[in-house]
This record gives C-alpha cells, structure tokens and sequence, in this order.
C-alpha cells in the first residue's frame, strides 16, 4: 500500500467501466477486470469493486454532467452474466488497513450521493438494472439510483449479506437508505438484512427494495421503456449543447508539494501540515450574462479548474497523506476579481455549466467538511476570500485574520468579501443549512447583518466584529497564536480529534446525507475496529477460509 | 467487576448526593464519597462520578416528579468548595470494560436527557450553580440544567477536557448540546473543547457556555432570586399534591430468574436468550375520571408497578447479562382490561400523576430502543398487548403472532389491541414520532388505517394484514420459525448486531437526543476502542502518570 493512489482518470482509461451516450440516454455499464485490482493481492471477482473501480465511476458520473450535458438517464448495468455487483471486495476488505477501509467508505459514499446529486440538480436519472445478484455494495449502487428494475428469473436477486457473512455492517448507505429513502418497514429491513441469499422476485418489489421486477426475456425493451419515460419527463434543465471537455487536470509532484495551475500544495511533515493555497485568476470576466465566455473557456473557467484541483489535492491528501494533521487554506488574487466570478457566474442565470460548476463546488465544499483533518482558514494580506473562496472561512474549523500588515510587506491589509453564494444554499452543507446558517444557529440576526456587508471589503476588525473569523490578530500575536494552534492540534490523538471535528462541524438539522456519514459511518468505524470483524479470528479474516468465525459473544 | 450492579435505590442510602425539599424549591446537592466507587479499585476524587454516582441521581430526578410534584426548581449545586464535579472517574474509565464504558455512557446520557424531560414536561427547571471547577462530565451535567450559574471569581470554569486531556469526546452529550441546545459558534466550540483549562467569567457568559456570572459574595443571594423567578414562571402543571411514595422494587434472583410482581425474566444462558413476560393487573381499574383510586393506588397502580419493574429489568440485562443476545418480550393477562386503563389514565386527563406514569413509560421505551440486545415480541393465546404494552410490537426488531391455538391450549387464539397512546405521541420516540408512524415511513396510510382500528381486538391474519406484525405463524411454523430466529441471532456477531440495530430502529427525523445516542456515542465507542485512547500507550492507561501517550499519527 506505499503506492500513490491517483484520482485522475478518463473513459479511455478504464478498465472496470464503459460508457456510451446516445442522445439523452447514457449507459454505464459495470464490467470489473478481475486483475485490475489497486492495491494488489485480490481478484475483483464478480464485479466487486476497490477503490479504484469506484474513482471510475466517479469520474464517469462527472463527465456525464459537464460532457454530456443532454443525457437525462443514466442507464446503469452490469456487463457480467447473471452477476450485477458482488459489492466491496472482501479480500481488500480483509488486507486493508483501518484507515484505508474508512477512507474507501467515505469515497464510494460521495460518489453515491454525487449520483443522488445528478439527479436531484441535474435532471440525469439513473436506472439501475439488476440483471443477476447484488450483493452488499451491488444492492447500495442500485439503491443510489432512481429507480431499480429486477430481472424476475428465480435466481436475481438484491441483498445486504455484511451482516450474516462478514459481521460488518453494509457501508455506502444501506441500511440508511432501506430505512430513509426507500422507508422499508423496519421489521422487514431487520429480515433483509440479517438473509443471507437476499430477496428476490414479487416480494422485493412488495417490500420497496426494488421497483418493478421483469422477465429476463422483456428485459431490454422493458429497460428501453423506462428510459424513455424518464427521458419524457425529464424538466428540461438538460440541454443540447454539447458540453465542454474535461482534460486530465496537471499536477506536479515533487517531494513536500503539488503543483497545479491554480492550487499549490506544500507539505510541512515534521509538523504535520498541508498547506493549500488557492491562486486567483489572471483573467476578468465579462460583466455580462452572456455565457459564451464561459462556454468558451470551458475546463480552463478559473472557478472551475481551481475546484478540480483543490479536489484533487484533498483527495490527495485523504489517501496519501495519513500523518498530515492539519490543513491550512491560504489565498492569494484579486479579492474584488474573485467576487466578479461569482456574479458571472450568476449573471449567466440558469446556463447548464454555470449551474454544474457551482454544483461542483457545492460537492468539493461538502467534501472538504468530511474530511477528518483539522482545517485552518489563513487571511493575510493579498488573499482573495470572496463569495465562492470565503466559504472556506465556515468550512473550518477555526480561521485567523490578519489586522493590518506585517513588517517589511507593502500589501494592503487583509480583508473579505461576501457574496450571494454564501446565503443561497447552493453550497449547501451536508445538514441543508449554508456554512453561515449553521454558524449561527444561535444567533440568527448576525446572519442578517452578515448579508447586509455583501459586496464590502471587510477588514479585520470588522469580520471579527461580524463573528465571520475566530480571531483577528495583529502582527505581533499572529505568529504565536498560530504556531501555537499548529502545534497543539499536532499534539492531539488524531482519532480524539476525528471525532470531535465529525460532531462540531455538524450542528443543526440532520438529512439522510448527514445520519449515513455519522451515524452509519461511526458504528461502521467501530465496527471495523472491532475484533469480532477484523481480529485473527474475526469473520473478515475468516470469510472464505472454511472456518466460521470466533465471536466474542458479549454485546457491547 | 464480577458483582451484579442494583439500580434500585432510595435517598436514606444515598452515599453521593443530599436531596432537600422546601416548598416548590429542591436542593440537589452533589457531595460524592471518595471511597463510595461502584467498581472499586479507584477513588472518586474532586466529586467525579461513576456508574453508582449515576444511579443515585437518575433515582432523585425520578422520585422528585413522583415524590415531589409540587417542586417547581431543582437547585443542583455541589457539596464541595470550589469543585463542581470534575466528571467521569478516568480511572473508572481506564480500568472498566468496553461495555461497561459503553453502557456507563449510555445509562448517564438516559440520566441528563431525564432532566430534560422533567423540564419539559413536568415543569421541574434545573437550575445549576457551577461555584468552581466543572469539567468534562461535570460541565454536560450542568449542559443538561436549564439555566447555569457560575461563579465569577477568576477561578470557576466550564471545560470539556476530554480530548486535550485523555484522547476521547466528551460522552454524555456534550459536544451536541454545546452545538445545538446551547448554539455555540463552531470555531469558539472547537476552541473550547481543545482547551483544558475550559473558559471563566464574562466570556464564558459571551460565547453562550453559561447563562450569567455572580460574585461569590453574592451567590445566595443571586440563587434565590433566580430560583424564585423560575417558581414565578412555572406554568402550573406541577401540584400541591404530596406525592406518592415509591417504595423499593421488590425482586426475588435466583441463578436463572428475576421474578419480580408484574414481571419475570428467565435466562436461558446457553442459548443466550432473556424471556420478559409481563403480567396484567389482578384488578379492574374504575370506569371514571377520578384520580382517586389512582392517587390511593399509587405505587403499586398497576402500569406504574410495570414500568419500574421493567425499568429495573431491562437495565439488569444491560449492565450484568452482556452474553444475553436476544430479550424476548411475551405477556400474560386480560387484553381488554389492559387497554382499560390507558382508558382510565387518559380520563384522569391532566392530573400529574397520571401525566407522569406515562412519562415513565415513554423514558421506558426509549431506554428499550436504545438497548444493543435483538428484541422480539411474541404474541400467543393469554396475551395481552393493548395499548402501552403493544408498544413492544413495535419497539421490537421483530415480531410474531400466533394463528389460531397450540395443541393442547383451548385458550382463545392470540389478539392484540390498539388504543390511543399508540398514535398521540404520548410515547414518542427519541426521533420525535411514534412507534408506528416511524414503522410506516413509507406507507402513511397504513397509519390511518391501523386508527380505524383502535379498540378492536385483531387476530394474527389481521395484525398481519394491518402490517403491525413481521409476520403471523399458524402452530406448525411457529416453532421452527422462533427458534430459527433466536439461533440465528446467537450466531451473529454482537457488535454487528449492535451496529445494524442503531441504524435500523431510527428511520426518519433527528433530534439532538438522536444525535447524541447515534452520531456522538458511535464515534465515541469507536474512539474507546482505539490504541491512542485505551492501548497501553494511549491516554487513558497514562493520564497522572507523567508520561505522555504515544500517539499512532494517522488521521483515519
């Protein structure tokens, strides 16, 4: 596992997935390379997947939304025979290390919910066809989708097997997901998922685990139906253009950094520190509502080729950089220029790509807040946190703000701005609420005096007086309190500081997104940690060794 | 640890708390006996706690709703000079058991949410006095009360050591009710709960942690006006009555039994299984709107004898039968007559005491609900699930009704019966909504169906039908069916058990409650069983040893 783990993929490079698009209608269909496995040592029999399967589909239903901006369902299917999805590879399972277990759950969750985001903003809908046995992680893909059609032949069927077989419970939101979204009466879901062989047939679309069953022998003219009624009913947010390209992002690694055009990532790993700073762009936009600008630019639009990187470096971080304990967000740019962005962005209004790149720094932000390192927001002189940027502000846990200037620089103060973006709930969190909504649940008129400063330079005097910042500190205190914060949060358990960040960051109203990351994830987490799972003698271990597992029977 | 741990209690033999009552006005005060550990093998120093502490004040919360209605104010304050309660024992944490931690933080979170509910239904208010250190589990304790005093003297502070100091979170609630009953600024949360020393004075009142500071000087003085204004404020629901005595809960153990008056638990260890059957009353309530027999019955009227014995039984398997995999509820009675008196109780209307009994009862099923056991509800003929008691169909993983009789049995065939405290939210659940709105999540109009039939006696093809039960067993089946089911049960893995069990019961909304006992505890459990909390370098083992833990780096 000392290998780097890379998110960057594209369709010509896929070795588990296959995409088609023919008009409004894209197919995805799931064929697993056996020998294609990331981290070595397993087969991914049966369309099991790792994580490498999952960054595929990830990128594939990105793509779909910005290369393909016309499809309005997304037929997704295996192209194994009888076979849907065998879910997690158990032998990864089984060999991975805590860490890489928790990580790879809370990957194939965002690639879930970016599906249940396509469809929900997107208008693409996803069809899933169980053509065969889905199993475990198989069953929770298709429950990520709209709608699950079952082959009715006796043998295909859906389950959650974690349970009975591996003593681990189902971890890309399916228990959730039988109870929340799809609201199977909770003595059933309790038969479900306790059934080994799963259920099939008339009783899977009785008990709401499917939506309609077929024969094996109507299958493609029922699934050609059904397409087309989603296709028909879709609200027209889709559109014929033909979408922009998506080319691989470039990134330069070197030792303690990663280079990108807008993002640079330093590594300080003797004290455990990752340091992000987000450039602003070279470029004015158009004071317009004219999104040929924007179509023109296309990948190369700064807000969003800055979210591609800045995703691709958190990833990074997550997988690859264990020890790093905090991340520090910096910025530098035009601060006025980095609101200007948002307002094209929003002056194009309801343009297809306008609204995907906003979607896409709604998921990258959400991201950010699942990601369990402490998160620090640094504003100095000549950074530009504005609108979109300033979110960066909320999605930490603590930001600092410089007052004044430091000694020798001849830069203007630092200050913020606000814009439309932090108030719209189109960077929704997790929780339904904006970043400042959530700040100030309990002070909701200082989200009020928060909008009135819209469009203003703040200082920092007056973003501490608007409780935006945790602290305003001038020259002298800066270096201390900062180095001191830095320290101690190196100083910290790592796994005390996991969990306290999964709480505090959290507060308010709790969704089906919220209860599957903590809820679900943290007894998963605990579970993963649990011998009964993954001792000598646990069932992971164990699965497929012929032995049965041996239980310490004591419930906790 | 070998000992059986007695819940049952009463002040006379309190060791760590002096309960005082004048007038509207009680007096808890916390003065914990250094020698009095449950557990032995520590000291309870500077008034922090352990399980026994618990049992104590969980027994006071009760006896003032039912001993006491007239108390309009609960004054909580500490026995000792300048230490308001440094929290849990860290040597009772570091030396107990996972599960004795895990049900230590479960039975102390049922305590603080018990004040919540005595606040918001009965009109007790807790107000706390912090006249020095209140750190860790001492602060949730005051984060339970509904208005906290603290002294302002340059030395009392409000902390939430936990992280700083031993690596874990804060476990009875006080991450959750910092953010979302008291509305803390996150980044102050975060700044908060990494501060050992916690935060004193004005600023404390600033970032809403405590409700106001006072002078030492005047702490009398300063108490008595704002208990004062509370007894002013009181709406009226609590009474001049004198209260009802409750008497101690008279239980026979033998090695395989709990026999107890309305209730007796059999153990079949080898099969890891608790049979609770409940007993119907020997008396026929009044067909009145009389509180009087009720109040002369007291005690001993029958739903309130029911609940204390299944109270005490229910927390007897959780803290001394940990290798009991299943708890199978049955029952024995007159099926009408029990639903006579949710009939009687709810004609007494809004007199206290038949307002508290069902408040016992809705405590009581969620102290069900949250227990890591597989539940089962069996209905056979001489049953008697009205009302209340159907409750447990519902509660249940599972349930299975009997068609028809068993050879030799000329009993009537098992029914059940609804009434009105299934659907008036009388017994919410944590989430908020009822037992059986959170069962038909996805079918609301089986809601108003299973209405239409309150009062009426259903049999099992009716109750299946109805979807009130998982499933409806003519005698050949039955058999086979239970015990195929309990043997499966005993197979799987507890801790996956406990796991899918958490998800599975809580379909829909979220409150704090929830939030605390899924989000906070599951990362908390998880953390209790990571090295850098419990292994031999981790926190826990080292704290006061003067050496620090040895921290495994990595961010999961």
């Amino acid at each position: 596992m000392g290998e780097t783990i890379d998110f960057r993929t594209e369709p010509a490079r896929y070795r588990h997935w296959k995409l088609a698009v023919d008009g409004a209608i894209a197919t995805l269909t799931m064929d697993v390379d056996e020998k294609g496995g990331l981290l070595g040592g397993y087969d991914l029999k049966l369309n099991s997947y790792d994580l490498g399967v999952d960054i595929e589909l990830a990128d594939a239903i990105e793509r779909l939304r910005f290369e393909h901006p016309a499809v309005k369902v997304v037929i997704m299917k295996s192209g194994k025979d009888r076979v849907f999805c065998a879910g997690a590879n158990i032998r990864m399972l089984a060999s991975a290390t805590h860490a890489h277990k928790v990580n790879f759950c809370k990957f194939t969750n965002e690639t879930r919910n970016s599906i249940e985001d396509a469809s929900e903003f997107s208008d693409q809908k996803y069809l899933c066809v169980v053509n065969g046995t889905a199993a475990g992680g198989g069953y929770e893909l298709a429950l990520a989708c709209d709608h699950i059609m079952l082959v009715d032949d006796g043998s295909a069927s859906v389950s959650l097997p974690e349970l009975p077989l591996l003593a681990v419970l189902p971890g890309t939101g399916g228990l959730t997901r039988v109870t929340d979204k799809r609201k199977v009466r909770r003595d059933r879901a309790d038969v479900f998922c306790t059934t080994e062989e799963g259920v099939k047939g008339q009783r899977a679309v009785d008990w709401k685990l499917v939506d309609e069953v077929m024969p094996r022998s109507k299958m493609d003219e029922k699934i050609a139906v059904r397409a087309q009624k989603f296709v028909s009913s879709a609200t027209g947010k889709g559109v014929s253009d033909p979408g922009i390209l998506l080319p691989p992002i470039e990134r330069t690694r070197t030792s303690d950094a990663n280079e990108y055009k807008y993002v640079s990532v330093t590594f300080d790993r003797e004290n455990r520190l990752a340091t992000i700073t987000l450039r602003g762009s070279e470029d004015q936009p158009p004071e317009s509502d004219d999104p040929s600008w924007l179509i023109q630019r296309g990948a190369s639009f700064w807000l969003l080729a800055l979210a591609r990187e800045l995703d691709d470096a958190i990833l990074d971080i997550r997988l690859n950089e264990l020890e790093i304990a905090t991340i520090v967000f910096k910025s530098e740019g035009d601060l006025r220029r980095a609101l200007d962005y948002d307002i094209y962005l929003d002056m194009c209004g309801e343009h297809w790509l306008a609204r995907e790149i906003k979607l896409k720094w709604k998921r990258l932000l959400k991201r950010i807040d699942m990601t369990s390192r402490s998160l620090v927001t640094l504003i100095e002189p000549g950074s530009c946190f504005a609108g979109t940027l300033a979110e960066l502000l909320f999605a930490a846990d603590r930001s600092y703000m410089l007052i004044g200037t430091m000694d020798g620089d001849n830069r203007a103060p630092a200050a913020i701005t606000l814009g439309d973006a932090n108030f719209t709930r189109q960077y929704a969190m997790g929780n339904g609420l904006t970043r400042i909504e959530t700040r100030f649940l309990g002070e909701p008129s200082a989200i009020d005096d928060a909008k009135e400063s819209i469009g203003v330079e703040l200082d920092a005097e007056k973003a501490d007086e608007l409780g935006l910042v945790t602290a305003a500190l001038d020259d002298i205190d800066w270096e201390d309190e900062v180095r001191l914060f830095l320290e101690e949060r190196a100083s910290f358990s790592p796994d005390g500081l996991t969990g306290m960040e999964a709480n505090l960051r959290f507060a308010g109203p709790e969704t089906m997104e919220t209860k599957i990351f903590a809820r679900l994830t943290a007894w998963q987490n605990w579970i993963f940690q649990r011998p009964n799972a993954v001792g000598p003698e646990g069932a992971l271990p164990r699965y497929g060794s012929g032995q049965k597992p041996n239980y310490d029977l004591k419930r906790v």
